[in-house]
């Protein structure tokens, strides 16, 4: 089962690329810090200090400004996840994040669906507000 | 069952609860208008143009600065809304919306949850961004 969240981004592709991979950039509106720049077979540290939280992900494929792929572990899961940028034209590029790997036999499979989502629609929407109004900080506003 | 989203806003509740009451201010982070302010017994019909709907909802409960409560009508379903919002100080509001009234017998029950999840957490983020930054346009960014 996957979980798939749909944006459109008033900037052109490679400016949202850019967001993700560079590590001088994804504390504006997701993470407060990236071990690396994102590079295929490359294992990348990912913090959030306002929730005390570390995540460490497997970039598996990444094409220039179009896509990247990684794999990231939850508690007794893979979850695949797929960025696609589709630059409609120089002025606007629409975001597509599938996230794959949910367990139908888990009985937390709804609650981790409706906090995927929720995770998800929470950054692509502070991305926009950064990429679009340079306003960095409304990442962590969200109360868990 | 129930879908809650929980957010943290850097400005005084009063500022928080006129963003939803005063139909001056919804197009701002949310539906492009409302009919009327929003007081208890009315019903309100509330226009998103850029997706082509129409939602018109039943205002129930309304506490000043503290607590709205509406009703509206899904596909064969009446889900009741609770916006509460809990003043830490003067310059930080708990916004925390709760919607109450999914069929766990419906077959879309789990696309119900993950899809009004969506929408409560690019509300809630539009309405972070507008209060705290004044930026009005993020609202129509999520692509359905």
């Amino acid at each position: 089962m996957n979980i798939l969240t749909k944006f459109s981004i008033a900037r052109p592709a490679h400016e949202v690329f850019e967001a993700f991979v560079d590590p001088a950039k994804i504390g504006n509106f997701w993470f407060s810090s990236s071990s690396d720049r994102w590079e295929a077979g490359k294992t990348i540290t990912l913090r959030y200090e306002e929730y005390n939280a570390t995540v460490v992900i497997k970039v598996v494929e990444v094409k220039r400004n179009q896509k990247i792929v990684f794999v990231w572990e939850g508690p007794g899961e893979e979850h695949v996840v797929t960025i696609a940028l589709q630059e409609v034209d120089e002025a606007r590029t629409v975001i597509e994040v599938n996230e794959e790997g949910f367990s139908q036999d888990d009985p937390e499979f709804v609650s981790k669906l409706v906090d995927n989502k929720e995770g998800w629609v929470f950054v692509l929407t502070c991305l926009k507000a950064y990429l679009e109004f340079g306003v960095k900080e409304l990442r962590a506003g969200l109360v868990k």
